[in-house]
């Protein structure tokens, strides 16, 4: 650690030591030193505070956080792991719960009462200012992939005709239920959004009291908006496209919701792509479980059923070659090259499907461009194919020297371009096929790539063998 | 399209037929309707403007950017490709060129002028104003993947002894070369940050003019920073931990030299584990390009390369293979089952491999971990090893019938188990091999991982072939 930067002491995930402090704290709890434990919970970055107390039990932690008022409280709450909230939603005295979920933004609200057992989840509910209910029933009405889902309801509204001044006296009235001020909303007399005002724009003005703010904000013909029932992913690729810090969320009649904000598209884009990264190893995503967190039985599962999938898919390349045993009975050596050739026909489709998957995913190509991704590959498939069956030639020669018939010798290379050029093809297209029936282009994964191309390669090898070296033994 | 909607015709990435527009554009053009043209730029968000424009050539789109100011025609600007950019910096005039970058957030500028040949770059570069050559000369001294490189050093600068009075005058004055407010940063006399500002707390106390900013902005203790030489992986982990909208970036004697922004953040994050997924599948990143836009002669040439080493290395389960021959030669049924025992050991280890290094790159463990990783798995491959044992024991059935002994029928299963076993503790154990090599990760890769298990598999098979059914034969 750098002792020169005066700010760097407390990035607290410079500290590998947080336990250190432990002792500290429960002493603290110990003694009831509120002054010490107050001292404590305002002295750092909520974030750093919430990862200090992490290692105490939901019990200390509530007595910890009682030191300090409920604004801090519910930040410091917002940044515990999903597993400790939950614990302390159950535990806690539910009355205290409710004022802390009174000030949480109001997606990680539902999202968090969505976790917790229905009964806890009414009664916590029930305890909620009137605003809050409507708001929880609100959110809830959204499947977990849809904008309405991950928007917060926490926005700043203005009126169309006001003025800088009133628009400046409403923000302080506003300001103590919303954290950071994105944007300034302008909506009309039925909710509609009108227009958007930026917090630079207001305080340019802020000597010309009596300037409307319609005279200066941002109107329709600019303004970019999401629909709370498009997915999140539609979310995510505006908010890439465009910079926004903030994106508003509006119904179909046009009336404005909420707002999707910067850190939840972050969180949804890394979301959305490690999911992808765990599809295209044949796992079913560990949906909010983390590696370490998640249950050793419940993952065991998950795995074994793909696995299971794969392997019975597998039986296919044990009946071909049951079906051509004739040909490796007589030629014995041909089994030699059977891995390496499966396993260079599946190395070569899961590289064209990452990168079809990958591309969608991003949004860089779309189910439109089939055409030009067939071309393409076809054109790269007879590149590879070349190049790898002169390697395939190399390895032939390693294996068997010079003292079998030069057929014998071109069996492989052959093999390795036919098994490259089609699995290539089919790992770029087999995204795309599960794309139009609107299935989860990941899904065509590297194993199942991998897979179609053993049963592929398998054959195409083992026909090869027949047509062109098995006549000679 | 759903109609009601207000603002959803202006979401130019609803439209697919954005080439309708191209004649229109070209007509306003070729009669010099500077009017019309000047409506079109200042018609949509300029996200959507520039998507419009892309499909014109440079010198058109050139003359549609002259119909506007410079700071708009800097915004649109700043939403085309990156290769669009380029052919506009390399074509166009070049003074009018350093008057756009001098509109640029210095991070792009920088990244864009490094894209150019080095004679046009400087040429530009030295029409620059002289704080932006000095910027330049700045952000050019960082690696691409470190902090510096992606920091803006365009933000909001106050002194720690100005008064709200001052501190709104002093933005009215910078507003003109900053895009957005996130938060304003105090400097010390030395220019080290002393403390944060957010607009909403100005907001709050604008009717308090001589109230001085010391008395509320966030100070030196809850501030969280990064060094300029710090990782950009590392800024990504920070702004996702807290949340920030912008981070602040320090040098080592704590000087405040820029901000990264989360949309640079974002960008940064996705750009990261899109390189993961390609590196997991052996593909070596795309680095700036796009799968579509990607040269096929140079990615041919980056898939060859793995795909050779893959080939080569799997000469290994050849060699064992000969090794074997008179096992293979008089058990001929033995190798029927090979590729489904090789390709379930490469599944099971992608699956934990993938885990691990997801788990790895999202930051959820690390190289300290490895213990608590490896019992883990231990037990995981133990259970997997039974379960895909029994599907290994089905598929024997299936194959060979009840017609042989019973000793053959409990080669399948037990090799599953084996390789099962082996595959998912060596998959998840390398990726953090290669973390402890400092090499990365994702290198460690499906295909290395199926090619690791290829090798193990086909000899754990053929040994317990030699083991227990040869002798019968």
């Amino acid at each position: 650690m750098n002792m020169n930067n005066p700010s760097s002491e407390v990035r607290s995930d410079m500290i590998s030591t947080s336990k250190l402090l432990l002792p500290d704290l429960r002493e603290m709890i110990a003694t009831n030193n509120v002054y010490d434990m107050n001292e404590f919970c305002s002295a750092l970055h909520p974030a750093s505070t919430a990862e200090f107390l992490q290692d105490l039990n939901p019990e200390e932690i509530w007595t910890i956080l009682h030191s300090i008022e409920t604004p801090l409280r519910a930040e410091i709450f917002s940044y515990f792991d999903r597993d400790l909230q939950e614990q302390i939603v159950e535990t806690c005295p539910r009355e205290e719960v409710a004022e802390l979920l009174a000030e949480t933004p109001s997606d990680d609200r539902v999202d968090l009462l969505n976790e917790v057992s229905p009964e806890i989840s009414a009664e916590v509910t029930s305890l909620l200012p009137q605003e809050d209910q409507q708001d929880v029933a609100l959110l809830a009405r959204y499947d977990e992939d849809q904008c309405g889902a991950e928007m917060s309801s926490d926005f700043f509204r203005l009126r169309e005709d006001m003025t800088v001044g009133e628009a400046v006296a409403e923000i302080s009235s506003q300001t103590h239920l919303i954290e950071t001020v994105y944007y300034l909303y302008v909506l009309d007399a039925e909710g509609r959004l009108a227009g958007v005002v930026s917090a630079k724009d207001l305080l340019r003005r802020i000597n010309q009291q009596d300037v409307p703010i319609s005279s200066f904000m941002k109107s329709a013909g600019t303004l970019v908006t999401v629909n709370d029932t498009e997915s999140r992913e539609e979310a995510i690729e505006v908010v890439k496209k465009y910079d926004f810090i903030a994106l508003p969320v509006v119904d179909a009649s046009g009336k404005m919701l909420g707002v999707i904000t910067h850190d939840d598209v972050l969180d949804a884009a890394v979301e959305e792509l490690v999911e992808d990264a765990h599809l295209s190893a044949a796992v079913s995503p560990l949906e909010n479980e983390t590696y370490l967190g998640a249950n050793l039985f419940l993952l065991a599962r998950k795995r074994f059923t793909w696995l299971a999938i794969l392997l019975f898919g597998a039986i296919t390349t044990a009946l071909i070659l049951k079906l051509f045993s004739d040909v490796s009975d007589r030629v014995t050596w041909l089994v030699a090259f059977l891995p390496m050739i499966v396993s260079t026909g599946g190395n070569s489709g899961g590289q064209s499907a990452t990168l079809v998957i990958t591309a969608l995913a991003t949004g860089e190509i779309e189910l439109s461009d089939w055409k030009k991704i067939a071309k393409r590959e076809i054109a790269m498939g007879a590149l590879l194919g070349i190049a790898m069956g002169a390697c395939g030639f190399i390895n032939a020669l390693i294996i068997h020297g010079f003292d079998v018939p030069v057929i014998e010798l071109l069996l492989v290379p052959l093999a390795v371009f036919c098994v490259v050029f089609c699995a290539n093809l089919t790992g770029a297209l087999l995204p795309l096929l599960f794309q139009k029936l609107k299935l989860d282009p990941a899904l065509m994964s590297n194993p199942f790539v991998a897979g179609i191309s053993d049963t592929l390669g398998t054959f195409i090898y083992m026909a090869l063998g027949a047509i062109l070296v098995a006549r000679f033994y």
